[in-house]
């Protein structure tokens, strides 16, 4: 985490209002409320930095528009959502109790994934959930941008990209200074991009602005006018992948990206003459898992090339064993007895592990499914202690099939909040999703303060539910 | 429906553009569109009544309120939601297809129920699903307007109930004004507004403001200072309920009342020897459903005096069939198999019937579970001729366990929708739920152009989908 966020010292003093006491979530290490309890006057309020940060902390940008941001969070009915300048005349009463804590993350990566292929979603939407990750403790926008159905990144280099292949070439694309606006807000955020261009399947909206990129299928001897994934044959397709990855990897400043690789279809590759050549000149027998692995392997020595660490789906890993040992692998595949065998397989090959499939909530149920999310053990697989250490951390994944702007922030939260507090808290006291429950409603009325449309978890109210919404 | 709509001859010749004719839903009982297209110029259009109406419409404030709401509907791109006053020097293009459009409702009740007592629902939520209501051709709000959790209804007779049973006594309430303003927002859009007061079981809140009324339970020989439904034994809660009903019914002009009925549960009756003494009186043995019945009757009767026919949930009609027939019967329990045969029991009995098992749409599943409300068939139980014309319609339930104004419109909009075309289309021309899909999306698009927060159905985008959200 390049911010200088994590340079504060774990140990910190803080006093709450007895609200916010009752809805810290995710669960620090360590928190000691004491019964004593002050008045607490806004207009001395202030943040210091402890006087043994004060020199190394002096000015920092990030840490001073943290407490800019904060202060109205804090002191709610003084102020509407704006820092203040002045303070009204009649000041409320609020009260503090001492308190202490001590805090660090158990996981060091806590991420949300957002599709905006499947539905665009516009920047204030991401941006919302920028602010709203922020205050679940969230670092990681893993910001899945194209797939198939559209491709809304607007490339310098290849502009038909999204001129021909978003939902719409002008109301339906980020452009390089949405980007900037979205790295920006995480940043001051405590929040790592981390882009996700996935190949080589999940592209054929890159086929509608970069011809001769994607394999063409044939029906019998003749092509039959659909595409298959990027061709993994042609050396054009390598030659337009690294002018790309280039690109995005310098509008991206993040040492990691995701490189997809997942849910590759073979029968398109299959057909095609050129591809069965090129299978038999390689020596792949009808092992297409070969070729893509082939392909993949190219596209991660790019990407390192260009300085970056890849991220990829677990198929990479399950075609193709020997990838390069920094290579993180990302798991998105089954039932607990799955997940916990590849993750134990994936440590034991000393790669570094990312767990996603327990928590792909974009799959919804009725009632408060958020419990399940909650009782999550990322570290309970067979392996030795170096093996567990392998285990960077998990991803929150909300697809975009059924999601857009209308319903992506209810549908997010409070749900995504529970597994939240599996990667941050300590595991040992946050066993219990019962004890658990009453502190969520309450961090979820935090949120719906902060206007964070955050859906009820059973019947009742929050007192100020309607302020932001 | 005592609304001046109804009069409106079912023959229309209306004029439609190409997007709106791809998306009429739900579907007209005839739709003839032509390929003759014609201009259609905004400044000279007009609705005008038929010559064969004009005399008994003329003036009909109904309807002269409608053609000004529904001019920038039909023309979005002219005006900004408001009704024009003067035009914009550029005119866009409109094209037309000439349309004829025969129409009639098949069944006449369509009814929403949202649940305003788990949840509050603030009052620009409720009109906000009352213009979503109108588009899809709903015409019933059955307002579940207070339960266990909370009594939102502030009561010119009785304000301790609200003032002492809602979440907030100022914040979360709905007071005369408001009702009033619900009403009439209702009215004028066609759609009748049926309210429960549901007793006697689903009480808790009515017991905070109105002591006495509801059931001591005791714990062996004494009372254990909890309650249970409203106590059937004592005189006291007839005179309260007469009171109440008298206030309530002379509130909502709906010649239709909903008493509730359901769910009764019989542990703290059982448990109370004022009632036990009371069973034993009147003959009930050990027969707790005798004992519901007998309230139920009284309750019933007092609502008939008032002049309003009641309409009550099925279990009243599963514990004694012996209630007056003209009482319609709300169904809400089981699978089609137990729904359907409840229904051939109700109809034999010579009740009408509201169908409102199958759409029970706050239980939610991931996909397009809408093809399951999309394929009920509420005519298809085994019955006569004079039964089936016993239906008279159907009800979506959006309950409020995890409902509140955050998540409500994505929940409702457009799922809802299938029931919506189930109960006013020809059954036989809407049997194809795959047929069907093209067109509700499409309908879900102007949905959100009208700015209803209406969530997608499969991946894809509309045109105007970031407008009104």
């Amino acid at each position: 985490m390049a911010s200088c966020t994590i340079c504060l010292p774990a140990l910190m003093m803080l006093v709450l209002d007895l609200n916010t006491v009752e809805s810290v979530w995710p669960l620090p290490q360590k928190l000691a409320i004491s019964e004593e309890r002050y008045p607490l006057s806004p207009t001395h309020f202030n943040f210091y930095y402890g006087e043994d940060q004060a020199s190394i902390m002096k000015d920092c940008s990030l840490l001073d528009s943290a407490f800019t941001r904060y202060f109205p969070l804090i002191f709610p009915d003084l102020t509407s959502g704006n820092p203040p300048t002045t303070l009204p005349a009649i000041v409320f009463s609020y009260f503090i109790n001492k308190t202490e804590i001590e805090d660090f993350p158990s996981f060091q990566y806590r991420g949300i994934l957002l599709d905006t292929s499947r539905h665009f979603l516009p920047l204030k939407a991401i941006l919302n959930t920028l602010d709203a990750m922020a205050y679940s403790k969230f670092n990681v926008f893993h910001w899945h941008i194209v797939d198939d159905p559209s491709f809304p990144y607007q490339s310098r280099t290849f502009p038909d990209l999204s001129s021909k292949g978003a939902y719409h070439p002008m109301s339906h694309i980020y452009t390089q200074s949405d980007v900037r606006r979205v790295l920006t807000h995480a940043r001051l955020r405590g929040i790592r991009v981390i882009p996700e261009f996935d190949s080589p399947g999940h592209t054929q909206s890159w086929g509608k602005g970069q011809p001769n990129l994607l394999t063409p299928c044939y029906k019998g001897s003749s092509p039959s006018g659909t595409f298959g994934p990027i061709n993994p044959a042609s050396a054009l397709s390598y030659i337009f992948m690294s002018q790309f990855l280039k690109e995005v990897t310098s509008v991206f400043p993040d040492p990691y990206f995701h490189l997809g690789g997942d849910e590759v279809n073979f029968s398109c590759w299959q057909s095609n003459p050129d591809v069965r050549a090129f299978m038999q000149k390689m020596g792949f027998g009808k092992d297409y898992t070969k070729l893509e692995s082939f392909y993949m392997e190219n596209i991660v020595n790019i990407t390192s090339n260009l300085n970056k660490t890849s991220i990829v789906w677990q198929d990479v890993f399950d075609y193709h064993e020997r990838i390069p040992k920094d290579t993180i692998l990302h798991i998105w595949k089954g039932l607990p007895a799955q997940y916990k065998a590849e993750t134990s397989r994936m440590t034991k090959a000393g790669h570094r592990v990312l767990l996603g499939a327990p928590w792909y909530i974009n799959h919804i149920a009725y009632g408060q499914d958020w419990r399940i999310s909650y009782n999550v053990q990322p570290l309970n697989f067979s392996g030795t202690e170096e093996q567990k250490k392998l285990v960077i951390g998990g991803e929150v994944s909300m697809w975009g099939e059924y999601v857009d702007a209308t319903n992506l922030s209810p549908r997010l939260w409070p749900r995504a909040c529970a597994a939240a507090e599996r990667l941050w808290s300590d595991e040992s006291q946050t066993r219990s999703a019962e004890a658990a429950f009453p502190r969520l409603q309450a961090f979820r009325c935090s949120l719906l303060r902060r206007g964070v449309r955050a859906e009820p978890l059973s019947p009742g109210h929050c007192s100020d539910e309607y302020r932001g919404i």
